[in-house]
């Protein structure tokens, strides 16, 4: 057992996921290319309608719980996945959660917005307003719990910190397992970098595992020396906590695009509209929008350009709830 | 190997899932009763938003490419699950599908409708009619495309049939073994009668079984005379198809409830729409309106009343894609 396992194994944590989820092969295959696909149901960890944080919520609210906290606060946009699954994540763990979104409450509630009143979640709607506003708004808040002596705990950056990154730590531990037991050699995964929270985590995993895995990040929102930075401060808190260093620097660990975010977060891009269709028509498995379907468009693109060979893995990183309003 | 898990494992069938659905404990658990609550994941089937219906699409769709079919009909109401989840398996098994929905178009694509309009699935709006003419334009739809020469595969009656039953027969193999692993002594099934598929096949698999369970059906339409005479003939069909006959009368192998219906089919009841709400916030886990959320209500109910002890599983059989289009 490695170090960075006897870790994850040892600090706190909420178990959310009911089991590893499914790796397996895609229906998809393309000819007259070296590869063979596969996909990560990470669209399947099991909590609200399923995604990526639920790994990260894990070890959040494991240090929540650890710290006696009675509220669970977090912030997102309009559509935000990251608050539906702290919302159902907390339900699960028996923890009140409160959410602070930067948009007018709108009359009637679609998406991830219906699951969390579905929830009975209290939602502090901000009206239009950025995420800095936002986000102090969120501190103003937990301040103000705290001097009515509540014990407050903050899910910060979308849960894009050194221990929320630690649920793609325990991910590649998982993966490295599963590759295994499957017989499958060493897989590339394709995976997102929004805040850069998954790619943190991931890149950290792999280089403390041993280097199992090829990564390859495809940035959904901001610039390759803008992500790469945030990766790397993720990963600095992350060594923070554990006590264990990385040994190299991020871009010698993964490699990291942005020739597929076209205008940023949110902003969809012919190809990754089109992947939404054509992903569902030949795997009957749906992505969305925002984050799933660039990373799919990038993955297709590497294979196109034969930049990648052998056992290629999509991480499927969820956002079911949020694709109901996007169209 | 017991005769039945011979003939599941010979006979045609398209593999779906990608693996084993969770069966996991409850976080409610009552107390001052001496139960200890379950839950069985369907509603993470893998295919489009997940639910029963893959388990028997798994079985027709095996049939349907062993006759050579080239394309799939299935019929059903305006956010039939079947509909959407029957597009959903064709795409990732590559055959064609079309739908015949007995409602008008909408303007705007909600829930499982928006799923079979991002899968492309061709859709015979026929505008309000009942059920029984809705079969009958599917029959005709069916006869014209055979004429033409096309070879076309019809999933019946809400893919309840002998076949399609077998999805569930092959799930009280899986749920034998999953039990048996964890160390779950004899469990009781709350599982929802609709059209019966999901009933028949649990039903006839436990007798085929050994009757490693006790099972529980309630009624979400029709009354128990109804409801039973629909298994009863579900289960010959299956007898018919795999040659093996169950010993004992329905009645004798399952208790059948219809107190929990309400006004029937898609009427909400005033419980039925609390446990929607209540099931979200203590388990963070999505049940809906039409099927499922009655279940619960009927296995608390039976809780309440002592009626049950020991191990009980909520066989959850999904319904996702339905519940973004019932508020
Ligand atoms: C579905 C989905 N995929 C990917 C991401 C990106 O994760 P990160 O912010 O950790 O880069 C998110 C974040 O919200 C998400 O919701
Ligand atoms: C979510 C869900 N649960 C339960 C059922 C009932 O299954 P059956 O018709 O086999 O009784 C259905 C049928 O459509 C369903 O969609």
């Amino acid at each position: 057992m490695k170090p960075i396992e006897r870790f994850l194994r040892e600090t706190d944590r909420v178990p959310l996921m009911p089991m590893p989820t499914p790796l397996h092969p895609m229906h998809y295959q393309p000819s007259g290319k070296d590869v063979s696909l596969l996909i990560k149901r990470d669209d399947m960890t099991g909590v609200g309608p399923g995604g990526n944080k639920i790994r990260s919520l894990e070890f959040l609210l494991g240090e929540a719980r650890s710290k006696g906290a009675s509220k669970i606060l977090a912030a997102g946009p309009e559509q935000s996945n990251l608050c539906a699954l702290t919302a159902a994540a907390c339900a699960k763990a028996g923890l009140d959660c409160e959410l602070i979104i930067n948009a007018a409450e709108p009359a009637r509630k679609e998406g991830n917005l219906l699951l969390e009143e579905l929830l009975g979640t209290k939602i502090h709607f901000l009206g239009p307003c950025d995420g800095t506003v936002r986000n102090r708004r969120m501190e103003e808040l937990a301040a103000a719990y705290q001097s009515a002596g509540e014990q407050v705990y903050v899910v910060r950056n979308g849960a894009t910190t050194g221990r929320g990154a630690l649920g793609y730590t325990a991910a590649v531990v998982e993966m490295k397992r599963q590759c295994e037991d499957l017989g499958i050699g060493r897989m590339t995964i394709f995976a997102p970098g929004g805040n850069g929270g998954v790619a943190a985590g991931l890149i950290y995993g792999n280089q403390l595992m041993g280097q199992p895995f090829r990564i390859v990040i495809v940035s959904v929102e901001d610039d390759r020396e803008t992500l790469t930075a945030h990766i790397r401060s993720t990963i600095s808190e992350a060594e923070e906590i554990t006590g264990l260093p990385m040994d190299v620097s991020v871009e010698q660990a993964a490699e990291i695009t942005d020739a597929y975010r076209g205008g940023g977060w949110g902003e969809n891009t012919k190809e990754s509209q089109q992947a939404v269709l054509s992903f569902a028509r030949s795997e009957g498995i749906f992505i969305e929008n925002v984050y799933t379907s660039k990373v799919l468009v990038g993955m297709m693109d590497w294979i196109e350009q034969e930049k990648v060979s052998g056992p290629v893995c999509y991480l499927h990183t969820g956002g079911l709830g949020s694709l109901f309003a996007q169209y």
